[in-house]
């Protein structure tokens, strides 16, 4: 029996091997080995250096209607190709950026019923990192499909250290932790962090990206994030304890157990492994900005990156409130705003404005950013409310022309604070007119806020629907060329 | 032990004798008791002429933190009022329609920790009809607050005959059913018929209102159905099979055991019973025109009620189709529309549209509504698909100039089709440069449609969201005078 079972492996050793393809990364750091396993799933490791750093590694999906898309697939082929080139971008701390990379792209072919399905892998291996996504492609057999999981491996192998952030769908609020994988407790974190109002538990094994690993006489820094995050749910990592695999864990829907709603041609975001022998190669490392898209817009010259002081912290710290007055269950369309009782501590009145508008002419700062500005504040949050913001309608002590001609007269820019109070349908609905008025205000910045749980309900922050959200303010935005 | 309870059931009758309250109708058909029981529960009941056509029923609620507000009332007192009057619709099937009732206001209290909540009751009653309203005032004690259920119930105590729908929060497309109370079956009904796309089973004894019910003998018919639905979710009925007991059943929210998200002053919609011994009486009620508000538009001349012929039917029956191509998989932003292969089929071809203008002309219809006009309808349905219509594209062979200008030289109106494939948040976004587009083009009316289930996912046609974005649409639709 022993005998067979050897065998046995031996010949699921053999066969995987002829489906099996190897990359060097261009400076010959890094290594890639991929292959089809006895079962037709395909498989992954990452050699940096002499150490297997990621070791082999599962891919795949449980697709709607189309439940195992993780084995049972055929090669088909293989592709190579690279590229190195230098690129400038909009921002950012570096005028140039090397683009250098191998690429290996696996055609994988798997049939269902009647159809023959395509899935392709497209990984870049890059001197500090590797990355790959998933393509269905034109001719992939699919056109309206849906996603129930994402079934991307990510096994470490041992019980490295690790700097993680509990995994929760909506808030990224936490201080970054350090313990053995093995020691990662999402819900005592939680519970330690105590609570603010939009916390979402996934489970005791739930960490989120970027997630940093590191070897206990540090060898190797490891930084597992993703890229081009566009029409897709963010990623979390579920964290196997034991084994020490992660499973890639995506943020759902309020539908059941599909997690993303697709339609091909669609490539999935890239999941990016950034991996050197220094820490600061890390925090450095431009992978992230390669495998995001180039920039889509015509001329971005009204981009212009400023630093900027806010009219915001003093809220944060209690010496006054985004809100007016202390009246509460107030309604948008029918409070009379001018008339409430104001609380004598609003933080956007007009004096105060242009005391920080004169701090920043006097300091060289290039903008003032002003929270509170606009009715609403005083039952903005906690109370699943749609209609809380208007964001045109300022509050009765914030004279908008007086402060927006003295910031003009001083050099100064102004920033539009736009809090959606996570009522993100009511912003959708009020965007272009939010935006025109900040046009004919000369404002050409804004900063969008979503604290609280999402309207529509049932969605997340981090899911598929907040990401296109999130993109959609953001080409509105660049049609008007605000940013 | 039996004499206890006895003297138990004595004294509890005695105490809510106390807290009753009578009302007669105007005419003294129908009489209305109200009070509150021995565990400070309120309970109505209605008699028709000497027919107790509902008999003691429970009214109340589950709330979110407050779960129990369904007894433990107090009864602080009632206000009587009465009204006689004579109004004119906007449209409708009768120029003035008579609104006389008399009312009765149950004033309730109830302790919950510090707090003292106030619950109204308001009933109104018709000769015709008994109506009632829950309301949460602005003293109610309540601000933002959420309904679990609302447990009003209908006790009808007999097994009566009646016509039903089996419950659905998303489709009304189903035959009527007549039998007893006891043998409503809705999934029976619903298997029997068939499937659509869009439907979404309660459970066995869930039906819809309207709900029709009479006697054996048919000396009486009773219909129970609702009016002013603002703001609240659609209700269904759930029916003891073994009691004979209706009780009311809030379609759901995406978010777990919430119904709706109130803010108060609130009321809720008005359950109304309509009530007589002639079958046509109930066909021609004016209860629920009396229950609904008075129209908040300041004009009215721009509705001008209409008969029209429309390019629909024929794709219905499958002479034609919605669709221009038979392609699939399009997308919106990317897809070439005047590139697409016709299939030569497609019903809004000018030539066809203007075949019905002609029609419309000689048989003195007022307007012609177009289905199938504009781009999108390859892939509309079925599809998870959020961005599946613009609503201002029209297709290459639908020549909207022409057809505009056509129909004005023959003195017919056009009404426009918005297909929202039941992807809301994507219309919402797109309403206002869609009627724009109408207005630019001389189109005075539109007929919005929501096949499929609903984005927002996870929200129900009949849900709260929902009921308030066709009330937004309409409002939106006002305010430029389209109807």
């Amino acid at each position: 029996m022993k005998k067979i079972i050897i065998f046995l492996t031996l010949l699921s050793f053999h066969i995987s091997m002829l489906f099996s393809e190897s990359l060097k990364s261009p400076g010959g750091k890094l290594e890639l080995n991929f292959y089809l396993d006895e079962k037709g799933s395909p498989i992954y490791n990452l050699n940096f250096k002499n150490i297997k750093a990621i070791k082999e590694s599962k891919l795949g999906f449980k697709l709607k209607n189309f439940e195992n898309f993780y084995s049972g697939f055929k090669l088909e082929g293989f592709k190579i190709d690279e590229k190195n080139e230098i690129w400038t971008p909009v921002w950012g701390h570096r005028s140039k950026i090397k683009n250098n990379y191998k690429e290996l792209t696996a055609i994988l072919k798997k049939n269902f019923n009647d159809k023959i399905l395509t899935l392709k892998i497209i990984f870049r291996l890059f001197d500090d990192g590797l990355a790959f996504r998933y393509e269905f492609g034109k001719e992939s057999g699919f056109d309206h499909f849906q996603i129930i999981d994402e079934d991307t491996e990510f096994n470490i192998g041992e019980d490295l250290n690790c700097f993680w952030l509990p995994g929760d769908y909506d808030s990224q609020e936490y201080f970054y932790e350090k313990t053995r994988l093995s020691e990662i407790d999402a819900e005592k974190k939680i519970n330690e962090e105590g609570s603010i109002f939009t916390r979402s538990f996934i489970n005791k094994n739930a960490v989120q990206t970027p997630f940093l690993l590191t070897n206990s006489n540090n060898k190797f820094y490891m930084l597992i994030h993703e890229a081009a995050l566009v029409d897709y749910p963010v990623m979390h990592l579920i964290v196997d304890r034991q084994k020490f695999i992660l499973k890639s864990h995506l943020t759902p829907s309020p539908i059941g157990d599909i997690k993303a709603f697709l339609q091909a041609p669609f490539s999935t975001p890239w999941r990016a492994i950034i991996i050197s022998d220094k820490a600061q190669d890390i925090a450095s490392s431009d992978v992230i900005l390669n495998l995001n898209d180039p920039c889509s817009f015509e001329t971005t010259d009204w981009i212009k990156p400023q630093k900027y002081v806010g009219v915001w912290w003093e809220m944060h710290i209690g010496r006054s409130t985004w809100n007016y007055s202390d009246e509460r269950n107030l309604k948008l369309e029918t409070t009379d705003w001018k008339s409430l009782k104001p609380n004598g501590k609003h933080g956007a009145n007009t004096d105060n404005v242009i005391r920080y508008i004169d701090f920043a002419a006097k300091h060289n700062f290039d903008a003032v950013l002003i929270e509170g500005w606009n009715v609403g504040w005083e039952d903005w949050f906690g109370n699943w409310k749609e209609d809380v913001f208007d964001f045109i309608t300022p509050y009765s002590d914030f004279d908008l022309k007086k402060i927006v001609a003295y910031a003009k007269s001083k050099g100064v820019k102004l920033i539009m604070h736009h809090e959606t109070s996570a009522s993100v349908s009511n912003y959708e609905r009020r965007m272009e007119q939010a935006f025109d008025f900040m046009l004919k205000f000369g404002y050409e910045t804004v900063k969008t806020g979503y604290v609280g749980w999402i309207i529509p309900r049932g969605e997340r922050h981090d899911g598929q629907w907040m990401t296109n959200h999130y993109l959609r303010v953001v080409k509105k935005a660049a049609e008007k060329k605000l940013w």
